[in-house]
C-alpha cells in the first residue's frame, strides 16, 4: 500500500509539471497566432504539425512510448482550442440562412446556394399525412426506427449478393443526423479521419466538434477531383480511424469511379470505418447507371457505414428522414446515442417514408438531370471552369479572372438577389464556388444575373 | 519571421518534454494498476481524482491559465472512458423497449412503466396534418424553428412580469435534445453539474456523454423529497457549473415550493446555469395552481434554460417537438450543435405544433388529475409508501417488504404483463418503483396484477 501511495504522489507531481508546461505552450502558442495575424498569415500549419509528429514517433521509439498514445495526446495539443464556433467560414448554409432573413424582410431571392429540390414530394406523401392521426402514429418507440420502416428499407436494399436485414438498418432524423452519430460515438478524441476536399462541411465540422483529428486530402479541377494513391496513403497514419467518402460527390459531381476500390482496398488494409455517404446516389448522369461502389456487403467490408436519405430523392428535405446501413454492432453503438438524445425519431414522419417508398421517383432523376444539362450550358456560354458533373446536382466552378475572391463575390451577388454556395465552405478553394441545378427558369435569371454581376466586378 | 521561428522551436522543446512526462506517468500508472490488481482493488479512484482536480484548479488560478483547457487536459490523462455505452442499469424506457419487443411477438402488455398520456392530440393537429401538404411545410430553415412558432410560443410564455420574445425560443426535436444540447454545449470536459436524485436519467447520461462530472444529491421519502441547504451547499464546488431542477418532479411529483428560491439563490451566489425541465407544467395538483418557480425573466437570473414540451400536455411524446427558452446568447450557442447535427427541426411536425397550440388543452390536466387520485386510492389500498404527488403523472413507491428489490420485481412483473419503471433508473433508489396514472380500468387492472405478484413473491 505505501508502494502505491508513493506512486500516486508522484503522479501527482508530474501531472501538475506538465499543466504547467501546457500554460507556457499556450502563452508562446499566442504570441505566435498574434504574430501571425499581424502578418496576415492563417492560424493552422499543417506542415509544421506533421514535423513535430515525425519528431514524436522518434522520440516514442527512443523511450520506448506507444506511438498512438503519444500521437493522440499532440492532436489534442494541436486541437485544443478548435471548437464549431470559432469557424467563420462562409458555407451553403451560412449563405442560406442570410438569404432566408432577406426574404423574411420581403426580398426576392433565387436560391442557387441550397441542395434543395423544388419540386413537391411525392403525392404519397400527402396520403400518408392525412392518415397519421387516425392510424395513432405519435407514439414513443424504438430509437433504431419502426420496424414496418426498417424491414421495407431493407428490402429495398437487399441486393443477389447483398444481404441486408432490418438489423442492419437505423432510421435517423436526415443523413446529417447519420453522419453526426457515426463520427461521434465511432471515434475518439484524438483520432483522425480522412476528409477527401472539396466536400460537405458537415463532415469537418462534426469530427472537430468531437476533438477527433482532420487530415484533408486536396483534389483539384486539374486533376477531374480524384486523389492519387500517394495522396491516400500519406494521410493514413497510426491514429487514422475513419475515411469519409461520398459519390456522386458533393459539391464536384464526380463519382471517383475505380478510385473508391483504391480507397476501399487502403481502408481494409488498416482497418479505418469507410463512412460513405451516398444521399445523392439517384442523381446519376453516367451512361451506366447503378454501378455502386462502396457495397460493404459485397466486398465484405463490415466497417462501412452508408448514410442515405429522403430529402434529395423523394424532395423531403424538411421533413429530416434518412437512414443508417451497417453491421448491426455499429448500428447498436450509434442508437445509443440517438435514444440517448431524441428518444426516436419522429413517429408520423416515419410513417410518411414508408409510405413515400411505394411512389416511384425516377422522375426526379430526370428533372434534376435535365436542369443540369441546362446548368452546364449557360455555365459553358458565360465561361465558367469546371468539370462537367457526373450525379448529383450542383456545378463547382471557377471563373477566368485571376484574383477572383468567390466569398466576396457571393456577398456582392446576395445583395442582386441571387445565393451561390462559396467555395471556401468546401475546403481550400476560395476562388470556387457551388451552383445549384434548380428550375430552368429561374436558374437562367439568376445565371444572367451571376454573369452581369461577375462582368461588372472584373472587366 | 524570425520571432516566429524562435517560439516555434520553444513550442517543440515543450511539446517533447511533454511527451517525456507522459512516458514516465504512463509507466507508473501501469506500476500502481498492477499494485492495485494484486491487492484485489478497483483501477479508478474517484477521491482520487477529486483531489488532483482540486489541485490543477488551484494550479491553474496561481499561473494564470485558462481552468476548462486544464481540466480537459485532465480528462485526458484520466482516459475516462465517458461513453454512454458503459451503463447498463434497467430505466424505464429498458423497460419499454423489452415491454415493445414483447409486444411485437404478441404479447398483451400494460404500460405503467412509460411517461406516455394514452389519449390522443387535439383535433387540430389532424386538420393541420392533412394541411402540411398543399401549404408546401417541409423545406429546410433555421436551426431555431419556423419563426411563426417561436413567436406564437413567445406570446404564450409571454406575462405581465415576463418580457419573453422570439429570440428566447429555439425549438428542438423533444425537449430531451434540449437538455442534450443545454449540456453538451453550454459545459465542457471537467465541468460539474448537480442533480437532485431522484431525477429522469438523461440528466445524468447527457452529462456523462459530454465528459461533465455528475453531482448528486440524494433525497428521500421521508424528508418529501426535498434537499436540505447544507446538501445544496456542499454539492457546489469551484467546478460546478449547471444545477438541474424539475418540477413538478419525475418521479416523485413533488412541486419544490421554497425550496426552487433557495437553488436559485445558491445558483445566483456561484454564478451556475440553472436547467430548469418543466414539461410537467401542466400536470398540477395542487390547490393554488399556476405558481411558477423558476421564472428566470422575473427573477432577472438570465443563466436560466427552461426545457418544454408538447409531449405531455398536448399528447405528442412521439412526435418529437419541444422548446427552449432562455437568454438569446444561450439560444445561440445551442442552435450550432442543433444546426450541426440536425439543419432544422422536422418543418411539418413545427407546422402541426403551432395549430396545435390553438387547442384548449386543460381537459387534460383534470384527466391526469383523476387518473392519479385513483392511482393514490388503489396504492394506498395494497399498501404501497409514497408521498402523494402534488403534479405530474407519476406515483413513486417502495412496498412495506425488506430487502425488496425493484429491479427484480419489475422483471417478474413484466412476465405477468406489466410494466413498471425500476427506482434505480433514478438513481440509487433500488427499492423504489414508478408507476404512470394511465387510464382507470386499465389502470386497476394493472394494479391489480402487481399487488398479486408481490404478495406471492414477497408473503
Amino acid at each position: 500500500m505505501s508502494d502505491i501511495e508513493e506512486h500516486r504522489k508522484k503522479i501527482e507531481e508530474i501531472t501538475l509539471e506538465m499543466i504547467k508546461l501546457l500554460k507556457t505552450r499556450t502563452d508562446i502558442a499566442k504570441q505566435i497566432g498574434d504574430a501571425k495575424a499581424n502578418l496576415g498569415m492563417t492560424v493552422t500549419d499543417e506542415e509544421r504539425e506533421d514535423a513535430l509528429r515525425k519528431q514524436v514517433t522518434k522520440l516514442c521509439k527512443e523511450i520506448d512510448l506507444d506511438q498512438s498514445t503519444a500521437l493522440k495526446f499532440l492532436n489534442f495539443l494541436f486541437n485544443e482550442s478548435v471548437k464549431v464556433q470559432s469557424d467563420n467560414k462562409q458555407t451553403h448554409l451560412s449563405v442560406f440562412l442570410k438569404a432566408k432573413a432577406l426574404e423574411e424582410e420581403g426580398k426576392k431571392i433565387i436560391h442557387l446556394e441550397v441542395g434543395e429540390p423544388d419540386f413537391k414530394p411525392p403525392e404519397e406523401v400527402k396520403t400518408a399525412l392525412a392518415e397519421i392521426y387516425d392510424k395513432g402514429y405519435g407514439k414513443y418507440g424504438s430509437p433504431k426506427g419502426i420496424t414496418e420502416l426498417r424491414n421495407a428499407l431493407a428490402a429495398r436494399e437487399n441486393q443477389e449478393y447483398a444481404k441486408v436485414s432490418e438489423e442492419n438498418i437505423m432510421i435517423c432524423p436526415g443523413a446529417r443526423f447519420g453522419v453526426y452519430l457515426a463520427i461521434t460515438t465511432l471515434l475518439n478524441p484524438g483520432d483522425e479521419i480522412i476528409v477527401i476536399e472539396p466536400a460537405w462541411p458537415a463532415y469537418k465540422d462534426c469530427a472537430l466538434n468531437a476533438g477527433v483529428k482532420v487530415r484533408t486530402i486536396k483534389t483539384t479541377l486539374e486533376t477531374e477531383w480524384e486523389p492519387s494513391v500517394e495522396q491516400i496513403n500519406n494521410a493514413i497514419n497510426e491514429n487514422t480511424k475513419m475515411i469519409v467518402i461520398n459519390y456522386p460527390n458533393n459539391p464536384t459531381g464526380q463519382w471517383g469511379n475505380q478510385l473508391v476500390d483504391r480507397i476501399i482496398n487502403a481502408a481494409k488494409k488498416h482497418d479505418l470505418y469507410v463512412l460513405s455517404d451516398e444521399i445523392y446516389l439517384e442523381y446519376d448522369r453516367r451512361e451506366e447507371r447503378g454501378a455502386l461502389f462502396a457495397r460493404w456487403w459485397d466486398v465484405q467490408y463490415e466497417k462501412t457505414i452508408i448514410t442515405k436519405s429522403f430529402s434529395k430523392s423523394h424532395a423531403m428535405t424538411g421533413y429530416r428522414i434518412g437512414y443508417v446501413i451497417a453491421e448491426p454492432s455499429i448500428i447498436e453503438k450509434m442508437s445509443k446515442l440517438q435514444a440517448l438524445s431524441l428518444t426516436n425519431v419522429s413517429e408520423p414522419i416515419q410513417y410518411v417514408a414508408l409510405q413515400a417508398l411505394e411512389a416511384d421517383v425516377s422522375g426526379n432523376t430526370e428533372i434534376i438531370n435535365s436542369r443540369l444539362e441546362a446548368l452546364i450550358k449557360i455555365a459553358k456560354d458565360i465561361g465558367l471552369e469546371f468539370i462537367e458533373p457526373e450525379g448529383a446536382m450542383y456545378l463547382f466552378a471557377k471563373t477566368k479572372y485571376k484574383d477572383f475572391d468567390a466569398t466576396k463575390f457571393s456577398e456582392k451577388l446576395l445583395e442582386h438577389g441571387v445565393a451561390i454556395a462559396p467555395g471556401e465552405g468546401f475546403g481550400d478553394y476560395k476562388e470556387f464556388f457551388r451552383i445549384t441545378a434548380i428550375d430552368e427558369t429561374k436558374l437562367k435569371e439568376g445565371m444572367t444575373i451571376l454573369d452581369s454581376v461577375l462582368k461588372e466586378s472584373y472587366e
